[in-house]
């Protein structure tokens, strides 16, 4: 099933610029520290100045996209949570309260937090409206969605990225709210990369081991009952995905196509970023990775990526927060290239280099 | 050889307050989020509310301590760079060029150079003058210094945190320049733990395997002349050690005592610290590590402390370049706690409670 998504964006998508990323490389070593000895943050830098294809980039301010939305499969009691908390925590986040506001507040990023297809009609100030549909269907039972509500989806995202880029933001965190999503996000990962289910099924919100041997049959259920194609990233997006997966998707790809690095946070926001990346694997160079989650499938999303994030602090929470949390990182990296002397400048023996 | 070092300072120092954070604890499981997702983030926020006893805790602003000093071990030839380096980088410091530099402006910190024993006179403006001796005499001919010394440099050490939480600091950053003192902490570690030195002996600043080889030798001829008794941490901060060490393990000892949380740097620091928890084990309770250095000592001095850093950046410059990185992450674990909406204040379901 081959659906024409956002082909407009696809072909706005350049590789990062493998050059700029060398030259920082080299400039790095003229910089008063033992060459390397700032380990990751010297590779960020490197990734940062590929990215804008500069010598000097800039990653402030940050800008937070949070896409809500709902998935059928929680009526066969997948999560610790009712589906009603999907529209419950999007309030949440439009009043300020939630983990994701905090962590964005810290970093000073203006949230927008958008319902591409929560259950419960949304009229909270705060919130992005561009509801596809009222969560997807049961995928137990038939597709999560239709063709061109995957579009639609995808487009969304694509939208939250170029308000934020008209709004002057330099880098993108992208995030997530969905009672089961974990399930759908599963799902996809297990048909994408040929994993067997339980291996990349966890605890999401909190659930026992029951709950979960339960949860993993119900996604093996699904996957048998769609056949969706592992080569299609988008049939597998349609057949076992999600609304607020899919904008993730196109909110990756529209982060590439501005040049923008875009800050991937845990198991979700992998999931979506590998459907982005299988569509335009140019994007891959544009991902920074935020946060290892103790979700067992992050490890096998990663991998696929070939992906190393940035911290691993036993998170498990979603929205957003990993990728918030790692966003000073990306601050230090261009700080260190952009305001440390030089070993000429500075007057220091670079002995280390003769 | 016991030394009566610093005995006020040590009776000033409490256990942190182990109610307050369990009150924390069961606070942190009523916020908008399910129990223990934020992994780490709430262990900090819990040892953040032991340290200063309340449920609100505040750890802005920062404030970085940057110790320097000479090491006599230097002309065993130990290094990849000069001794002379040592006052160009306090130079660098106190010039605004160096990575400590860029990355306590990121934290809105204020940095304090201070040199305990550099070879060379420093007459640059920004360096606190505590000069204990022009850097400690060669280990492996004599004790690298004197106890009167030691006593000196750790006093040092414990003025800078007054210094600082007069000033208003509410968390302490430790630094270390001071060229060939990865040799001097490879040792106290050895010693320190009963582990052969071929274990804890890494690159340093960048050496190759031959010259890798020559430093453990020159260190193993060292803790055989030297003797130092591996119960008695002052005895082997005065026969191996050195003064920015002294001076870092007394501003671990002053933090603990005003109550403040101090960020382990990497292993230079924590070695220091491991000084600091054997003279008094109270102190541990206040230490928060901020980064996990590629250093292959620093393992072994983790282990010792039972400590596991919050980054693992791949770094190995000291300065306190890892522990500044990490200070963000503890401003988002207290901005959790004080900022985030409970379940009752937001009306989300809490059924992952019931």
């Amino acid at each position: 099933m081959p659906i024409d998504v956002a082909p407009s964006i696809i072909e706005r998508i350049a590789p990062v610029d493998a050059c700029a990323g060398e030259r920082t490389r080299a400039y790095l070593d003229t910089l008063t520290k033992p060459p390397g000895s700032l380990g990751r943050l010297e590779t960020l830098a490197i990734q940062l100045s590929a990215i804008t294809g500069g010598q000097t980039p800039n990653v402030t301010p940050a800008s937070v996209l949070v896409f809500a939305a709902d998935h059928g499969v929680a009526e066969e009691g997948v999560s610790a949570f009712p589906q009603a908390v999907t529209a419950q925590m999007v309030a949440n986040f439009a009043s300020g309260g939630a983990a994701i506001n905090v962590f964005a507040r810290q970093i000073g990023a203006r949230i927008d937090v958008v319902d591409v297809g929560v259950v419960a009609p949304l009229t909270v100030a705060g919130v992005t409206h561009a509801k596809v549909r009222p969560g997807t269907a049961n995928m137990v039972l038939e597709n999560a969605m239709q063709g061109a509500e995957a579009h639609a989806a995808i487009n969304a995202g694509v939208a939250a990225v170029e308000r934020a880029s008209h709004a002057g933001a330099r880098c993108i965190i992208v995030g997530e709210m969905g009672i089961a999503n974990t399930t759908a996000s599963s799902a996809m990962l297990a048909v994408l990369t040929a994993t067997p289910v339980a291996q990349v099924v966890g605890a999401g919100t909190g659930i026992d081991s029951a709950q979960q041997a339960h949860k993993v049959a119900v996604i093996e259920r699904a996957i048998q009952a769609r056949q969706a194609d592992p080569n299609d990233p988008l049939d597998v997006l349609v057949k076992v995905g999600g609304l607020e997966i899919a904008a993730m998707t196109g909110a990756y790809l529209a982060s590439a196509a501005h040049r923008l690095p875009a800050i991937v946070d845990g198991f979700i926001a992998t999931v979506a970023a590998l459907v982005a990346c299988r569509l335009c694997p140019a994007v891959r160079g544009y991902l920074v990775f935020g946060h290892r989650s103790e979700e067992p499938g992050h490890a096998t999303a990663l991998d696929a990526l070939d992906a190393k994030p940035l911290l691993a602090l036993g998170m498990r929470l979603g929205e957003g927060s990993g990728a918030a949390l790692a966003f000073p990182l990306l601050q230090a990296a261009v700080a260190m290239l952009n305001e440390m002397a030089t070993f000429a400048d500075a007057g220091v023996s670079d002995s280390a280099r003769q």
